[in-house]
């Protein structure tokens, strides 16, 4: 029997703020980041894991990790849904660390990191690809990934099983359909503000070109130029591709209402996290006074019991998961289950480090086993930093490929790990900064 | 002109699990600890503050202190209203640690510390205990110290303006009570989950003796030994003692509501946390329910913009802020506004390692200069690890005395925190785990 017999934990940054890629209204010079996290076996393969943060504090979110360490080190490596459970229970579960959170923040990101470590290791123990280990799971299987407290006001055990259960004809043609057509994408790559009027129009026309029918564009630091933007990138793409719009949490209901309004001649397809991600109420205020421009949010969604509420309230009309927020894939299957509940539409938040390697996985389970269909649905991406992966993300004509090598995708290749090391790889302690 | 010239973090610990002190349903061992940081300064006398937390993974939230060092050594000292507040808005402006959060878990109780060490270094400074320090601002600094970020749809600064104006009169005469009155207490020592009925029974009513009108039993892991604690401790106080009951986020909505019904013959005075604190809508839910028992919240809660909703959802009936949990004395102030203008309220959370000690600065600000009354209001007190301060709470006659030192009372005896240290203290390191 094999066992996890080391934990080790890496500190990688990228200095992307040189760039001003990743620059919003919110986050104006990010370096994207990983505290990265690869379980050591005795037998087989290693698991690999990361949570994302955008440069300082990177430390801390490494030393979350480190803190789940008695808890995973010494198990035998967690192949069944069973024992996949139960590692996200002991994790989720240790009543001193809990107080750090409860569920959220620093503390819930490393049990995601870790979590979907451990699921890394036990796709590539069986020589599978996440998505597909996943959703080949029975119902049954499924529904115990899933921690049900604070949940069964909206969603019960027995109701989730009967929505697996609805979905499983046709599993094996969405799975083929995957592997055969991929995924829909949409790219932020052309939209970010530190990007002049010039570079913004250039690349929305090269993401119609290269295949994209939705971009993004981020918003919020002055409504003259985001008029101004989108009403470029309108002209640039025309009618028939949807623009979404994203205010990275800059506003507060009053003014993410008129802002919306100076916006809708322009007809955006979404407006995104327009206020703090842990308002339930506000969104839900932003969403009546703004349709049929949608509201979008999760990427700071901390944990199942908000993005609940987000779907109880009604408060929005595209539920982005994030791969590396929350809990790690169980907690992941209890949030899609959720949306699959309520009818809204799962569009992850990608970009950073290694979410779009990451997130695809998720959106291609949901599509095979939970809610059976990708109607509405488009995976964000940013073409950047996926050259740093064993297992990048790869787009191509707008959709994202269906990976096939086992795992999650989460292994950063050997050579980035040693240079990007913070503070000691060559890439920091040779004075660029 | 006096600096700070350094921070240093100190992760203290103590053995508190050995005496079941402090159990209950989610927290059934904790080692009360406390990521303890000293502003030290060029001049005059140094800052303390502290996050609490329960034992393992208190090294986290002490990086997540020492991630902030970068914002705050070589800062003049903060002296004024507005010099405070412009640390505040630099700590929870840092966009990249903003990240990490935003405003919860790890790093929110990070900031918390930092701020709170400034305010008592700045009531240092001045001479004064920070609930006086506080109370003697003009309305115009008092809301200069909020950050009003996603609280206008429910809170403008000209409503809290007009609320403080309201309270001028009488504050000195408001003051001059607390100096000779003190405060309102309530005991939680009776009422830990791991005593015998015995010792509940001699503790209950050793708190009615010494002079407390309210006590507060650990409810929610057994219904049945609940119901039997509940009826003792009513016997053992009478009618006319006041008991609350608390859950510690054990419930789902459905059995938090059927466990309320089987507890309310025996008159719960509030339900605390009958579930998880980011459920707004469950709390609302349970809210309904179960009056006339009141709905208390917030120790958990992780900051003002939850505040906000749990207020404007009218989820409960009593606020329970935390003086450690959210981003310090500036985000309390928000919350103690918040609380005003919706009418509810305020029974701070305390216990833990220095919670009674600080906490007692914000209820007795809030009766001065915010609300202006202590109608229903009670601080919790629990009679443990105060020997370790050096300005320890004092209770007499079920009431908190008015400090009088000057500072914010989180200062640990040297003592204590040499012996504390975790883990090369003696405490820890002789053996005793």
């Amino acid at each position: 029997m094999a066992h996890i017999v080391g934990m080790d934990v890496f500190d990688v940054r990228f200095p992307t703020s040189r760039q001003l890629d990743g620059s919003d209204a919110m986050n104006p010079d990010p370096d994207y980041s990983a505290a990265y996290v690869v379980l050591r076996t005795d037998d087989g393969p290693d698991g690999y894991g990361l949570a994302f943060t955008i440069g300082r504090g990177n430390e801390v979110q490494a030393a979350g990790i480190h803190a789940l360490a008695h808890l995973v080190v010494g198990r035998p490596t967690p192949d069944t849904a069973a024992e996949l459970a139960a590692l996200s229970a002991a994790l989720v579960g240790d009543s001193q660390l809990r107080w750090l959170g409860p569920e959220k923040g620093v503390a819930h990101m490393a049990i995601g990191a870790v979590v979907n470590a451990a699921w890394d290791l036990a796709a590539r123990r069986v020589g599978r690809p996440l998505w597909s280990f996943l959703a080949e799971m029975s119902p049954e299987e499924i529904v115990g990934l899933v921690d049900f407290r604070y949940l069964t006001d909206a969603l019960t055990e027995a109701e989730a099983l009967d929505l697996l259960r609805a979905a499983e004809p046709g599993r094996a043609e969405r799975a083929a359909h995957l592997r055969a057509a991929g995924y829909r994408a949409y790219s932020t790559s052309a939209g970010w503000l530190g990007y002049s009027d010039e570079k913004l129009v250039r690349l929305a026309k090269q993401a119609v070109a290269d295949g994209f029918d939705m971009i993004k564009l981020k918003v919020g630091a002055s409504v003259e130029d985001d008029v101004r933007r989108m009403r470029l990138a309108r002209e640039a793409v025309g009618d028939g591709v949807r623009i979404a719009v994203d205010a990275n949490q800059r506003w507060d209901v009053g003014p993410a209402i008129e802002w919306m309004r100076a916006l809708a001649p322009y007809d955006p397809y979404w407006i995104e996290e327009p206020t703090s991600p842990d308002d339930v109420l506000g969104h839900r205020a932003v969403a009546d006074a703004v349709r049929p421009i949608r509201v979008a949010t999760g990427e700071h969604v901390a944990n199942r019991v908000v993005f609940k509420q987000l779907l109880q309230a009604g408060a929005i009309d595209v539920l982005q998961l994030d791969a590396a927020r929350v809990g790690g894939v169980n907690e992941n299957v209890a949030i899609l289950l959720l949306a699959a509940k309520f009818g809204v539409p799962v569009c992850p938040h990608a970009g950073g480090v290694g979410l779009c390697e990451l997130v695809r996985h998720l959106s291609m389970f949901d599509y095979v086993a939970v809610s059976g269909t990708d109607e509405n649905r488009a995976i964000e991406w940013v073409d950047h930093l996926h050259e740093h992966f064993t297992d990048p993300a790869v787009v191509r004509g707008g959709r994202y490929l269906a990976p096939t090598e086992p795992g999650f995708s989460a292994r950063i290749r050997d050579e980035s790990l040693a240079r990007y090391a913070f503070p000691d790889g060559p890439e920091w302690r040779d004075g660029l900064l």
